[in-house]
């Protein structure tokens, strides 16, 4: 069995999704979303980001991390804010001693719902039947949980690799 | 005396710098730069951040932590693995409990060289004979203690505000 955490890193919300896999059959662990008040402090709003997936780590001890590939924004500023949360988030996951991945969401797209012009409410349903989830599902627990999929079908294929192998 | 822990992030180099203040008498502690292996997969560089500073928090103890605000990149990638690295480092910051306090580049030289238009040359120079440091200086370890010295002249001043206060 290998158990992997997905995360959607976001500067207000970071969606989580633990996964099973037994061979070809996958088990959902447990997901949700880390909503961080706006009113905190930029740093502080990192903090619970960190903190929270630290916590998470340790009450569901996953073997490996898989986190989508960055979102190409157009506009610095936001980038720099979404790079700051995703990197508290991945922080947390390489302190903890997992190897993290990443993946494209054309790749995630593909691995979930079986090609890559899926759109988001496809990929949320996908995720829901082949895991079997029957309750509430924020966008963003579907999105970790499309990751942590995603790394499970592909671990072992050319498509896999650990985030920055390449840079 | 208050000590404080001035951060220059970098994906490559990060600069730090901790420096005492006893009423306006202002003493060097250390300094340096965190050069972090290009070679190792993204995720890991940040990991490196994180415990670096982490360590170095544990080492020297300061009460408050001190970053220059981050350089708005024109280009939305390069922000992007700025805002991780930094995620990286202000995270160490609030996770050892230390209120994280940022500063324009215009701020930080305001309070350095007197004036708004000093050069990066200029900079050293002045945080050089400020603090009395004699040895090898890196320009990131420069930058770092430059915004040490700012949080320090400015704290008590309405200058001064936590980061992401005003957002």
């Amino acid at each position: 069995m290998i158990r992997v955490l997905g995360i959607d890193p976001g500067s207000r919300h970071t969606g989580y999704g633990v996964v099973d896999g037994h061979g070809n059959r996958l088990v959902h662990v447990t997901s949700g979303t880390i909503a961080v008040p706006g009113s905190l402090p930029f740093p502080e709003r990192l903090g619970v980001i960190f903190a929270r997936i630290d916590a998470l780590i340790r009450q569901t001890a996953p073997h490996e991390c898989a986190v989508e590939d960055v979102f190409m924004s157009r506009n610095a500023k936001s980038a720099l804010i979404l790079g700051q949360a995703r990197g508290a988030a991945v922080v947390a996951g390489v302190q903890a001693g997992l190897p993290v991945f990443e993946y494209s969401a054309l790749q995630i797209k593909q691995a979930v719902a079986g090609f890559g012009k899926a759109d988001k409410e496809q990929v949320k349903q996908m995720v829901r039947t082949l895991l079997r989830v029957t309750g509430r599902l924020s966008s963003h627990a579907a999105d970790a949980l499309a990751v942590a999929v995603c790394h499970l079908h592909s671990r072992t294929s050319p498509l896999c690799r650990q985030v920055g192998e390449q840079r």
